[in-house]
Parts: C-alpha cells; structure tokens; sequence
C-alpha cells in the first residue's frame, strides 16, 4: 500500500470546503486520485442553466488547414436575472463537467439578481463534453496537446465575443469569476484579456505555485498546520503512522493485513454527509480512540468518515494513483504546463520528501511522450515580483483565499494596487466564498462575500461610467 | 498593366523616410510588392551588432511530440555601452532581415551609451535566416502555419528571459523597440507579457488598423493629402491620370506603348538617392513637366525618381503583384491573422474602389489554403474602446507617429493614459524617429527623440525605485 493514499485522504479534508456540496477538483500531482471524480461522473447535480454547444477552433496559434478543425465547447447560461444591456457574469471552468462548477458555485446564482446580470458556465476544453476528439481525445499526445491554459483562454474569448454578439449585447460589461485552477484561468483572464473582461474575481488561485516563487514545501506544510491547530495530539498521531505504516508494510502478511483493514469499508452503511469542519472531525475520532491504540488504528478508523462519504461500492484503490480509465486532462497539464513542484518538509505531518526533476520528467515522457516546460507559465504569465508588475500593468482582480486552504500558499495574500487586492480568511476553506449562502454561514464568509459584491459593483460603476462620459 | 504598379509607387514615396536609409518594410497587402524587399537581400548593412542564434521551440501553444521541434532564432546584440544590471533594449523584429531594422533604427545606438543599455535585434520567425524549416518554410500552409503574431511574440519572450538568465542579470529592466509591424508587436508585447518588458516604444505602429475600428479609406485618404498637401496641382495631375490609364490601355497597341515607355528606365544611370522629400520632388517634376503634356506622361516622368532609386537591372515587373519567388511572410500573415480592410474613397487621388472581403477570403483559400481569421487580432489583442481599455489596464507605452505617413490613421494618436502617450508630429513619416540622427534633422524630430528618450528614463527610474524600495 502506498503512502499516497493517506496523503489523498488527508487533503480531502483539508480541501473540503464546509458544505456536503464541496468536491474538491484540485489535487496535487502527486496526491490526484480519480476514484473522487469518478463518482462525480455517475450522477450530475439539478442547476438552473441551460446548455449550449459553441463551435470553437481546435487551434488559435496555428493557422494549418487542419487547425481549422473545430470541436464543439459546451456552456451553460442562466438568463432569468438578466436585463438586456447589463452585466455578463462568466465562470471560467477548470478541469472537469462544467456542472459541478456550476453547481459549486451558487455564490454567481445569489448575487445574480441584484446586478441583472446573465450567467454562463464554460467549460473547459478536453474535460466534460467538451472533448475535441470524442472519445478518442485522451488518447495520447498528439490529441492532447490542444489541451493547455492559454488554448482555454482563447476559447472564453472567441466564445464571450460571439456571444456578445449573438445578444446584440456588445457594450455589457464582462466579469470572469473562477475558483482553484478556474481562479488562476479568471485572473490571467484578466491580465491577457483586459479588453473583454472588465475584472476578475479569482477564488483560491495559486498563480504563484510555480518555479520558486512559493516554497516547494508551503502546501503540506499548510495542510499540516490545519491539523496542528485542530490538535496537537491529532497531529502528532498522524505524524508518527508512518513509520508503524513501513513497519507493518515490512512484515509478513503485513500488507494483507491492511488491505483487510480498508476493504472493512464495504461494509459501511449509508453514506453520511462530510462533517462541516471534516479536519476537526477527523482529528475528534483519532484522540477519543481507545487508550493504547497504535497510532495506525487510529488514523485508519479516522479514514472511514471519507469512505462513509464517498460511498464506493468497491473499496479505496489502494497503492495505485493512476486512473483506471487511463490518460487524464489534468496529469497532463500538469506533465507540460503546471509544473507545481511539492516537497513535504520535516515539519510537516508527512514522510519528508523531495522533488526530483529529472525523475518528474522521465515519468512525464514515459506516460505522454512529452517533456514538460517548467518555466513556461512564468514566463506567459508572470509571477515573480508580481506586486512590482501588477501594480502598473494590471486593475480589478480580487484574489480570494482562506487560510485553512493549502493551495492559499500559492496566491496573492496582499493588496497589490487599489484595484488588484487580497482578501484573506482565516478560517476559509478551498473557494469556500464561490458556495451558495446558507443560513450556517459565518459572519466572517457573510462579509467576505459583501466585499466581493461591493468591489464588482465598483467595476461595474465604472465601466458605465466610462463608456457613457469617457 | 495594373494600376497596382501606380500604387506602389504612389506608396513609395509617402511612405519613404527623409533619408536614403530608409527602407519602406510595410505595405498595406494590395499594393505590396517584392522588388523592393528583393533588393534588400542582395547586399547587407554594416552594423555593429554580433550575430547569435537561439535554440527557439517552434509551437509554444500546443504540446504535442513534433511541437519540441526547435528552430534556431537569429538575434544581434550590441554590448559597448552595457553596464551589467543596466537597461536591456530589445527590438522586436518584424517582417524581413533584422540587419535591416538594425541598420534603420539608429536611434537605439545613439541613445545606447546614455542609458549603458545592452541592444538586442531578435528577428521574426520565418524572416531573413529565422526559418523553421529552411527553404522549406514558405512551402505550405502546413509549415507557413507557425507564422504569426502570437507566436512571434512568445519567442520573444522566452529568448529574452533566457538571455537575461544566461547574462546574470535577471533584474535588468527591458524596454522594447519596434517601428511599424514590429512596432504594434513591441505595443503588444508590453500589453501582453508586462513581467518581461516595463515600457514599449512603438513607432508607427498601426494597431487600430483592424475590424472597423479605423475607417477602410483612411490610408488611401492620407496618401492623397501627402499629395494634395506637397501640390494642389499634383494631386490633381495624379487623380485625373487613371482615365487617361484607363482609355490607353483600352486603344489597341496602348498596352505595348505603355510597357515600352517604362522600359525605358533600363537606359537610366546610375542610382541616384532617394531625395529627402519624395513627394515633393515627384510632385515637382508633376507640376514643372512642359505644357500640354498628359497627365499620364507627367506621372510616368515623375516615376523615374524611383526606377533611378531602385537602381534595378530588369524593369519594373508589371502587372503582376505577385512574388515570384512564390509565397512570401508578410502575405501569408495577411491572408491569416492580418486582414486590414481597405479601400479607395473618391476623395483620394486613387480609382474608387471597395473592400469584397469574400474576394479577400478566396484568394486567401486559393493561394494558400486557409481561410482567414478577420476579427482574431481585435480578440486576442482588442483595440475597440482601446482609451478606456487601457487607461485601466496598461502602462509605459509609447505611440509615435508622423502625420505624413498614412499608417498614422490606424495607430494610437491621442494620450491613454499618464504613462500611456501619443507623440505625433505633423511632418513625421513611417518611423522616422527611429533613424540615426543627423546634423540635418529638423527641430521637431530633434525634440520628438528627446521626448522619447525622457520617457524611457522615467520608465527606468522608477523600476530601479520599486524593486529598490517596494
């Protein structure tokens, strides 16, 4: 049994936000496991939008007959706010069904009838339907290549501009709203597209995730930190199964053990829903464990609140991170474009570890036939020194993040400018803010959300009256 | 013969520089012609800039196996006045041999030793020796494919940052350089890549040439007032020459005499500099021709000023536009990415004529086998409501442009922004800014250069201050 899968295990948690709505999408490289989106996969959530199909150009930086190919990009819209001529609110999807974004993100829903503003749902090509070669898209990388963030952004912008002006809607302010690597694509959204979005509010966007610009080792130790603060002890626990982990695994008859232990989960009744803090929960089941328990036992009877939710039929895939279903869109980006290195520090509550490049490569060329370029999101889209950049170059980008979410690390937690700021939580979860508001909510997630809304009001405010004295 | 051939010369001499250095890069698509490009190639200016060649990815926007296909990108640099950590000055190369922007952008040497800036020339993918698949690379649509803008300007990108990695000097602030293509790519790249370049000095630079955005007759209507502004008389002699054209060409024998009347250019001497005020001098010869003579025969005598310039062996390949070499960049861009409508107002001195973008797009698929993108400029890089695009979202960008060159109408003429400006002088031709000074150079261009370089000062000033003090 691989190590990975208590990794995966506790970042759910970790990255869980505090609704049973929450689907976390955004897995490090090393930690990503399918079984979660598999599930997302067998059933889709009921949201007020309507489906659309938009002929979209397989290629917008070459110009070869065969980029004249189009695949067909699907969105969703929601017009029942919209008054003609007002703001277009557009979510730019990430790596999976646009339907769970939508669904995920209710906040756009709420606030839609205090703007009159249309809502629409991309979704990103290469997940979802919007899969350039039918079934055949992942096939390998002479397909998959078409698949990268700056083909997406081109996509969002033939697509808005069409659709502007299919409304006879050209002058309707656009603001592009994402969370997670739909974050990153809003924010750069922004920076590349001034000129069809006005701003952009970018939830839990790690922009800065790569080269060294943040510390290899910032997110497992933010993810450790969460379980510090819920619980020394729990932490401590976690810390020290590894090694009763590799001292069991080295026994005979020591793995069998512990496959017997994990497939106890079939037997599991009912799913229940994830606890609202699942961190604090967690935490709860491994220091009220019986006295004189192992500190493996403990953290296994811990991992039966996420297999109470997930409500696998078959148990956990143990000691294989690959997707059953072969190739998928994000190892590959990952394996040409979003090179996160991730190290686990001696601080943290993980095995420590390195990242080998070379070892990151090979792996990469192996599985896809392609070298990845490490540097090039830097260098398309910046990053270091970003306050000295951004403060001339850029306007209207909210960068939203809440501490307890370990990709937080990788964004921008300060005021940039006037009109490109940070607003930070402490106690936020993974795009929490993107959730419809429930009657739970905090103060502290009520006024965050007041912020955003105020803020885009300003952009909007602006717009008019720019166009209408300028 | 083809009235086209009037064109060209027409176009010659507006768009010529005041000094016999000046090497008109840019015609709009109808009138562009390869004997004077064809020239160029024969012989190279002596510059002091070294030779060097960059190991270039050919497709930086899909990954696929065959895109880590590398070219080898030729570059020139100058570094007598670096001081290491000083400014990096970077011309970005547009449509030919970068010795030849070298060559006419003298006022990057000359500005050289007060700024210790280090001088790059990066050529254009698929210009001079930059050629992705050697004499292969015009061959088809299926290599010509990787020829444009976006990609132009990522190669930019990546060689810069690798040149500033490679010299140890990552903090050095870059500012780029370019006259008329190369300089809406100078315009761009800051717009695009702000992380990578703090200012941009676009000269002539014609970006608003797109979509509807400057009306079609603008350019035509220029070139007239170049004429009617140098000689009433003149711009009358001209516009009233096509009737004439027109009825000889429709007598029998017309077309020989008119072929053996430009023939006779072969019996001309040696070349003869272009004089500084071209228009002026042909419209002299226009207006002092003996009386009685027709119009047509005053404008052919005019036409000498420019066979003489020329200096060609063969004459004046007649009636036919087309490169006989076969495909050429610049038409292939056109036919592509960089469709600029225009047309022929009655106003101008020019046969009325219109814009049939069907027409356009035919020949496009005939000769090349794709059909345009007209609207795909305007999308990546917009420039519709440019003033409040990007008084919100851009900085440190220079417009200069001369009024007598009738590419002005499409560029950017008004100040954005406090550090978005336009500085246009009346007498101004294409990027004449750009040229060495010299002990003859009229007061406003003196002043204009001051200016330019004041900017540029201020925009490294205050880079040295924020990565100081931020």
């Amino acid at each position: 049994m691989a190590p990975s899968s208590f990794f995966h295990l506790l970042l759910i948690f970790t990255m869980s936000a505090t609704t049973i709505e929450s689907m976390p999408t955004f897995f490090p490289r090393a930690t990503y496991h399918s079984s979660l989106l598999k599930q997302a996969k067998d059933s889709k959530p009921k949201i007020p939008y309507k489906t659309h199909y938009f002929p979209q150009l397989l290629d917008h930086f070459t110009f070869q007959p065969q980029s004249s190919k189009i695949f067909y990009q699907k969105y969703l819209i929601n017009n029942q706010y919209w008054r003609k001529g007002g703001p277009i609110f557009v979510y730019t999807g990430n790596e999976g069904e646009i339907e769970w974004f939508a669904a995920n993100t209710g906040f756009m829903l709420d606030i839609a009838p205090k703007f009159h503003a249309l809502l629409v749902f991309i979704e990103h090509r290469f997940y979802g339907e919007s899969m350039p070669f039918g079934k055949h898209s992942y096939k390998s990388a002479k397909t998959l290549g078409y698949l990268n963030s700056q083909q997406a952004l081109a996509d969002f912008a033939v697509l808005i501009r069409s659709l502007k002006q299919n409304l006879s809607s050209e002058a309707s302010p656009v603001v592009v709203f994402g969370g997670s690597y739909g974050g990153m694509l809003a924010a750069w959204f922004r920076l590349k597209y001034p000129h069809i979005a006005i701003g952009a509010l970018a939830s839990s966007a790690p922009i800065l995730q790569f080269d060294n610009i943040t510390p290899w080792s910032s997110f497992y130790d933010a993810v450790s930190q969460d379980y510090k603060d819920a619980s020394l002890n729990c932490y401590e626990v976690i810390k020290g199964s590894w090694a009763e982990l590799d001292a069991l695994s080295a026994q005979k008859q020591g793995l069998a053990e512990l496959s017997r232990t994990f497939r106890t989960c079939k037997n599991l009744k009912s799913m229940d829903p994830l606890p609202a803090y699942p961190v604090q929960a967690m935490c709860k089941i491994i220091d009220e464990f019986s006295p004189g328990a192992t500190k493996l036992s403990r953290v296994f009877a811990a991992a039966s609140l996420y297999y109470n939710y997930l409500q696998t039929e078959k148990c956990f895939d143990l000691g294989n991170g690959e997707d059953s279903h072969g190739l998928n869109g994000w190892d590959w980006q990952a394996c040409t474009e979003m090179v996160m290195p991730m190290t686990c520090s001696s601080e943290s509550m993980f095995p420590p570890s390195s990242f080998s490049y070379q070892e990151f490569a090979d792996n990469c060329m192996k599985n896809y036939g392609v070298a990845p370029r490490p540097h090039w999101i830097t260098t398309e889209f910046g990053g270091s020194r970003i306050e000295q950049v951004l403060k001339k170059s850029g306007s209207n980008i909210i960068f939203s993040n809440g501490m307890q979410d370990p990709w937080s690390r990788g964004s921008v937690l300060k005021n940039i400018s006037a009109s490109i700021v940070a607003l930070v939580t402490e106690k936020g979860a993974h795009h929490v803010d993107f959730r419809s508001a429930t009657k739970e909510d905090p103060d502290w997630l009520i006024n965050q959300r007041r912020q955003e809304v105020e803020i885009i009001q300003k952009w909007i405010d602006e717009y008019y009256k720019d166009i209408n004295h300028g």
